[in-house]
């Protein structure tokens, strides 16, 4: 069984999703496609990787797609990963090399070997300068999946040599802690780079209440309840919680923390004991 | 064939579908997963049921996810149920117990038997207070697609004891038929509880013109033609029709009806003999 | 290995594409149903059809279920159609007798046979008036995916008699290139029915700069670059370049150009060198 799991940020209303499919397909019959999400923001690399990283526990072993690209026909290279998980399968990882595969691999243990696919064999016959997802990424994966060897499709390059990602880190400090938000989600949820144990480092525990500021928005401060889940707040009221990726995370029962919060786009917050 | 429905109202923004797709790879990679739909309103169990239920005749056989589940984490129970219409293949549902499941299940002749998944030895191992579609209901609907049996991912619980749908009803008056909506496409269709037979008893027939009320909406009267599809009214005008699933439905040949009758969410219209 | 295609414009909100799955499985369970693209405006044929004959040279050959029927329930004709292009595996494309099928069958060499599905044996039993991706194009497509002779599915109708799309074609003039909006997507890329040697007749060429304006929109002048790819142009510049499927485009980098510009639907624009 020959597992693709496909991220992107092309949305599902136009066909390039359904394209990549067609091209995986006629190169892969047997592979079989999990669309793990296409409605990342687009060009947001960080959020895309994020959610990569993420899915990666919960996702069968396999070839692992991932196109956000907002550096498409420029400078940066195409990639091909493979990391070796200890006591589990390997897993492979196609892509730009502009830090979105990254997490993902640190979290399955590290690139154990790399290569560069913008010139690969098994790039379709026309490579345009604007959809190398369809020309280069898919047909790439698809072919691993159908058994090629990572140096059959492309030239050997150096792992420490790969892009990192720069991602914020939130940091505890004499007024709380400051966190960033790393990631949102269709309801309103605000997933925040703050750990639990950061948290109780700042006198911030399980059943307390949280005092919530934006570090750029003026003197509004939320109140949330540090709770497991939404029902243990009332209707519309502020949650704190630890979401299922383990991360902290706010959200409002039966609304939207993001725009309780009025927040825009990646900001930062400060969270402190109330 | 192991075939399993999925239908929630996660979106597919984010990546809850693509995960609950990969956990069902893990547990059964012999599984073919239908996405049934996963834009039912955020939190709304009579949306979801209502689709559903209409889909059961269209999907085949097999086990049946489904998740709209505004109570996550709190004290709702979770099951998995099996229907065995007569002279038909079984049916498993799998999903939270807040009615979402019962309309189906009673489409397909009753809740033969029942068991309580919350605890189910299926369940993910870590099992968070905020998805449990991806770390109880999906793993619980893969092995049941793997041939475990109902006995083996769950504790007995009675079908009599199940939440049922509070389900508006449909009632013929001295004025007309007193119809609720119950669900909307994105085409801004309506569709509503009232049946063919009981606009007939409030003397509404085919190719017959219909006066529409809002019931909480001033005095506004709009007149529909009761036909057969779109391209029987001109352009731009008002149709009232039965659905693909039996259901009286309002509609605007090139537009949106939910926009023409100002109805916001759910609400309740009076039709009578124009 | 049975692939069927099938690109719609019912959206992903509803469950109508989710219920068309359902009765594919129903009827060719073999069948692996690739979704090329569901966001197709509403009713607009012409955008369907582009995205349709773009996409064959993408898919792997079998059957080709598109679904844009703003007539559905009256008058136009239910057909599917054979194409044999030369050197290649036969297609099968099903569908509404609207156009939508035509631009993809000419790329495909034309039609070679034809069948009217109307009142094919593969229909469901009962047909809606609304609903004909479910209830008559679906069934058809997996039944010819199952094996069925297109003799067997539908009656010999004249392949010289099928519909035509009405596509408007850009014209080279004093002035430079007339050319038409045909289709756009998510990321504002606008995709124009010009050709990279009309442009060379104009005068543009790459390398160049390019005046746009709006052809009903008043006196406003953009002026584009002519270059490969979006990274060639400054953040937020204006582009033109020669897309995937090798038409004429509009980009802004890290933005829209349909914004830009000013476009409302399909519009004409004047091309000509700056």
């Amino acid at each position: 069984m020959a597992w693709i799991t496909f991220l992107s940020d092309y949305g599902l209303d136009d066909e390039f999703v359904g394209v990549c499919h067609g091209v995986i397909a006629r190169r892969c019959p047997d592979a079989r496609v999990i669309d793990l999400a296409h409605g990342v923001p687009r060009g947001d690399v960080r959020a895309g990787a994020i959610v990569l990283r993420g899915a990666m526990a919960h996702v069968p072993a396999g070839v692992h797609l991932a196109v956000v690209d907002p550096g498409v026909g420029g400078e940066r290279a195409a990639v091909a990963l493979r990391a070796c998980p200890a006591g589990a399968p390997e897993r492979l990882l196609v892509g730009p090399d502009n830090g979105l595969l990254m997490p993902a691999a640190d979290a399955l243990g590290g690139v154990r070997d790399a290569v560069d696919i913008g010139a690969s064999r098994e790039r379709l016959e026309h490579v345009s300068s604007t959809f190398h997802g369809r020309d280069v990424f898919a047909p790439v994966a698809a072919a691993l999946a159908a058994g090629a060897a990572l140096a059959d499709v492309g030239e050997p390059t150096d792992p420490q040599a790969l892009a990192p990602l720069k991602l914020p880190v939130a940091v505890v400090g004499e007024h709380g802690v400051a966190a960033h938000v790393v990631h949102g989600d269709r309801f309103g949820n605000v997933i925040l780079d703050a750990s639990a144990s950061q948290l109780l480092q700042a006198g911030i525990a399980p059943g307390g209440a949280v005092a919530v500021r934006s570090a750029g928005g003026g003197r509004a401060v939320h109140v949330a309840q540090y709770r497991d889940t939404f029902a243990d707040v009332e209707e519309g009221g502020l949650l704190l919680y630890v979401d299922g990726l383990a991360m902290v995370a706010l959200a409002v029962n039966g609304g939207s923390a993001r725009e309780r919060l009025g927040l825009e786009g990646n900001g930062e917050l400060l969270l402190a004991p109330a």
